[in-house]
């Protein structure tokens, strides 16, 4: 009789439950005040509805046949589903759409990592507020969270998900080796880059942007210095950053140009979130103006999503750290 | 573009969320105030744990192959997965075990009977208390969270879900014949069983029984009159009937000797809950004091299981008819 569950998966025993529960409910409780409904979506899905999302948003951890031999999959996040359900349910929906979650997805992890297969997501998603006007609105709720969660210290990475792809475009870098250098920022191993920028053979000017600009990493005076081709993302990170100020979470943020998050969808700002407690992201987001329209029905679309367990792990670690 | 779901699955919109959460958050409440500490366990689990179950239990609604071709299948209810908890996390615990639970769960449902594939549980398992003791008690919880959820006229169905099996033994009924016979009894088509049980061609007094016997639904006096080789499961059945009274509960009790449960762990007592607003049941239970051992550490356990989705539509249609 085997007893054992299968790796990247964990019991969770009434002690931690109880906490756990307390940080849903206190999400949801500010998701709820801030005007979010919350929706639930089938555990399962269609694989090509799911993989939509593209990237790993698309990637199942698993996958498994219906009675007619389609393909259905576990969702890796509630981003894409939501998305399926904004473009189906409420399709003719005219003004913004607040909707927000909390259900637990599973994502693929390399063997041994120790990294947990299945997670529990809370999160919103803010469909049809387009700019920086969505992304400070999300933002400022999801700092929010955190603080009825329990956390002080807590940060909020900024960086645009765009930035690097577009530099790499402007500076006619071969589409061949883009998966490579976007790799290398996704895993933040810089000294890698430099490696794989050096060996593409470019000017020295645009040698050093590819290679200093994703380590600026800091306050508003990272936006301060040239950018070159990526001078309009800088524009709009210093917009979002003012709109940061005045919501008062501006000392909060850490504006982050070698920000990549490694979902597919997201078409402008990204963001993460830290407390210095723990050495890991406690979620991220960004903005994916193009997901809904896969679905058939275009609408710009921001959102966040936070690790219930590792806010649990930062909160606790806070504490002990007081 | 897919914009479907899988069939038997559905989105939940805000309006219908809210109540739900309202529901689950009451069942919840309910089960911590009377003592019980609420577990999670993986969605996805080895198909080999989940078939220690047994019969429907052990029949997962979707299955899945691991990186190492071992079978993952997502579970057709709590009850299993807890059992191995109790047997792996709580092995060397002393004393009676109170653990509750409120998850989804995957079912096999026919093609094109509407019915819901995945549901959501909220439940609770007593470990270590065996006995009526124990099957009081956790209906007794059943009906106070019933009322927490907002329902009034909410009933108990009790029976033995293991009196007609040990009947048709004692009858010596040909082994090859009980499933059939077990089947009619799980549909409630005493028709179909009255014209199975004339094929055997049993003496008139053993007939009757089997007919009649089922039949009997009500108040108390349903375990008055004979019932041959039954007779002992009539005396526990009256037992707990006297606990229920001592509890104030009997008023909602409907003993019913025709109540089997599809479930393949049952041992004795097994339970349904229903309300007169609705055609369905809205959850269930039993007693299964040999699922445990299965996993290595035998205790005798009793629990019960609410469908959150169903409580909810009862709810609605009590205050539609009030």
């Amino acid at each position: 009789m085997i007893h054992q569950i299968p790796a990247g998966t964990r019991d969770v025993l009434p002690d931690e439950m109880r906490e756990l529960r307390a940080i849903e409910e206190r999400l949801r409780s500010t998701f709820a005040d801030a005007g979010y409904g919350e929706v639930w979506t089938p555990t399962v899905e269609y694989e090509q509805v799911l993989a939509a999302g593209g990237g790993e948003a698309g990637a199942a951890a698993f996958r498994m046949f219906d009675d007619q031999g389609k393909v259905l999959a576990l969702r890796s996040d509630m981003t894409v589903p939501i998305a399926r359900v904004a473009a189906t349910r409420f399709a003719g929906a005219d003004g913004p759409l607040r909707l927000c979650y909390s259900a637990h997805a599973h994502r693929v992890v390399g063997q041994r990592t120790g990294q947990q297969r299945e997670f529990l997501q809370s999160g919103i998603e803010l469909i049809g507020v387009p700019g920086t006007e969505g992304e400070a609105e999300v933002l400022g709720i999801a700092v929010d969270a955190l603080a009825a969660a329990g956390l002080a210290r807590h940060r909020v990475g900024v960086g645009d998900g765009g930035l690097y792809r577009r530099l790499l475009a402007a500076l006619e870098v071969p589409a061949q080796r883009h998966r490579e250098l976007l790799d290398c920022l996704t895993r933040r191993d810089l000294v890698a880059l430099e490696l794989a920028v050096d060996e593409l053979g470019l000017a020295a000017d645009a040698r050093d942007l590819l290679v200093e600009l994703p380590q600026r990493r800091g306050g508003p005076e990272v936006l301060d210095r040239g950018a070159g081709p990526a001078g309009e993302a800088l524009d709009r990170l210093r917009d979002l950053y003012g709109d940061l100020e005045r919501r008062g979470i501006a000392e909060r943020v850490i504006l982050d140009l070698g920000l990549v998050r490694d979902l597919g969808y997201y078409t402008g700002a990204v963001f993460e979130l830290y407390d210095p407690a723990v050495g890991f992201a406690l979620g991220g987001g960004g903005r994916y103006d193009e997901l809904i329209g896969r679905f058939g029905a275009p609408r710009p679309a921001c959102g966040i999503a936070l690790d219930v367990q590792r806010v649990h792990i930062a909160q606790t670690a806070e504490e002990q750290q007081s």
